[in-house]
């Protein structure tokens, strides 16, 4: 490929390595996203579609339906739908946190309005359910109801949760399969499954986005506070939207009546004030509630590549491997 | 059945005629709208869904299957599917026109919040899915797949082209179709394809949903000016809101300059005073826009019927036609 592995990032040797399929998933989705009646539509999904993401979830069902060794069409229409999941949830996002920026620029809410944001994830919702009534594959449509009504219960259970301080380690983990890894273990199952592999294989590809999925937003979550990563977001930006993480609830479980009054004010009743975000570093330096997120994530890593040893050995599977520790490896 | 036709009204009497299988559906909504992690999901959705509306599209479903002699349990779940769909554009509906009110109650995004609304319709559009991925028909799905993407586009279509004064009877048509008839007629062309009916009559279902959906919301536009039915609206709430609706349309095609510049300032600028209302209404009468909109009402509900001509005879046709006149006696 005459891509220096050393240097080079694993999803981009991925990316590489998937080049073709890549380039007609993405020529399938600029074929899907338009709109015979409404130009709207594909102005607001081009703003986020061509913005230059990862396109790691499309990444991960055409991976899976490689390693799988599928030589059918439908893994194109099947890493469209999932990218145009992830897209909707985006939309709709912005609009329910009121962001203005994602991927260093303004979001679609504030240079439309939340009204097209709403309504053209709404619309690329039901496109991405046309393409997987496309592969005429009833397994694949139950898989990826289920993780849509997973995603959307995640939601949900963010809107009440996060600024719960009795919010624990179980329903952040509930919160975060809905809101990340349900579609990253959809898009892996898929791959899978439409290449016909036995259970044991399809339950690995699951095991492995599940696992990818919670730790890629742990990692998100870490960073928040950690700061290491050019991730286009300052430091204690959860902190000041009062959004209860992970390094915080082990901060909670651990803190004194004093510390206890300190997460109430700042958190769950969001009286902030100069200094604050300092005394919140202070003390999950204290607890070691940075470290201790961070050995999570590296145990969530673990389980995502130790999951990659029930499948057919096959290079791409090895970048699927290198792609976990990659996850970790942003904070540093 | 103890009930009088002269007096009782004909959903009802389909209503009564249904009342089996209406409360199957209706415990089968009950059971799905649960979540077993996020309790804001069926409080919010109870709220509509218990509201106390008709249910006129469950029971399209039902009627069409019970006409085309079904005799499994799929119609059940289509039906709970098509009331999830709707409730859930209410949901989204509600939050993009900022609406406070919804069949005579507050709505859900102002006694929760919009984010609440827009999570749960997402969550209810999943949960929809899921029920018709159950009756295992892929044909079912690509219906429902293709309706709901009508319906998201012919919402955005809406945004843009309801206070454009170049929205002209053809477009007004798409946006109806989207947001009110791509519902009705899948709903009943998914009651006759789960029966397994022959082509011409699940055509002759699709016609007959598409036909009374247009018919329904040409008559629910017309009402905002007509004021005689307990909608529970205001006369000229789409007038306040600009909402360039089928009489206005109508009116604004015979508009001499005086008059088109009357509805430029109104319904495209948004700058109305007092007595805008009043002239508006004159307007409307000066060109006969009210009556011109009632006779295409009338001829929407008698192509709804004709299309009933291809289907099997049966009690239940006959109160699919006379539902057909009544939505246009409404306007009296």
């Amino acid at each position: 490929m005459g891509l220096d592995e050393a240097t080079v990032k694993p999803h981009e040797r991925l990316s590489a390595a998937l080049a073709t399929e890549l380039s007609q998933v993405n020529s399938l989705i600029r074929t899907r996203m338009a709109s015979e009646h409404a130009p709207r539509i594909p102005e607001v999904t081009a703003h986020l579609v061509e913005a230059g993401g990862k396109r790691l979830r499309p990444m991960l069902t055409l991976a899976a339906a490689r390693i799988c060794g599928y030589d059918g069409p439908y893994h194109i229409h099947l890493a469209a739908t999932v990218e145009f999941i992830h897209t909707a949830t985006l939309l709709h996002d912005d609009v329910v946190d009121e962001s203005g920026q994602r991927r260093g620029r303004p979001t679609a809410n504030l240079l439309w309005d939340n009204k097209s944001s709403i309504l053209v994830g709404d619309y690329l919702f039901s496109r991405s359910f046309q393409l997987m009534v496309e592969t005429g594959s009833l397994r694949v449509l139950d898989i990826l109801a289920n993780a849509s009504a997973t995603i959307a219960e995640g939601e949900v259970l963010q809107l009440t949760a996060a600024q719960d301080l009795r919010t624990d380690e179980a329903i952040y983990l509930q919160v975060v399969r809905g809101k990340t890894a349900a579609l990253f273990s959809a898009a892996t199952e898929v791959g899978g499954v439409i290449a016909g592999a036995p259970d044991p294989v399809t339950k690995a590809l699951f095991d492995y986005g599940d696992s990818l999925g919670i730790c890629f937003q742990i990692v998100d979550d870490l960073l928040d506070y950690w700061g290491s990563d050019a991730t286009g977001k300052n430091i204690g930006d959860d902190f000041r939207e009062r959004k209860l993480t992970l390094p915080v609830i082990k901060a909670v479980a651990k803190a004194d009546s004093e510390e206890r009054a300190f997460w109430e004010r700042t958190i769950e009743k969001g009286n902030q004030r100069d200094g604050d975000l300092e005394h919140a570093l202070d003390l999950l330096a204290k607890h070691g509630a940075l470290e201790a997120t961070r050995a999570d994530a590296l145990n969530w890593a673990a389980k995502a590549k130790s999951a990659l040893e029930a499948l057919p050995n096959d290079p791409i599977r090895d970048m699927l491997s290198d792609i976990a520790d990659y996850v970790v490896a942003r904070v540093n």
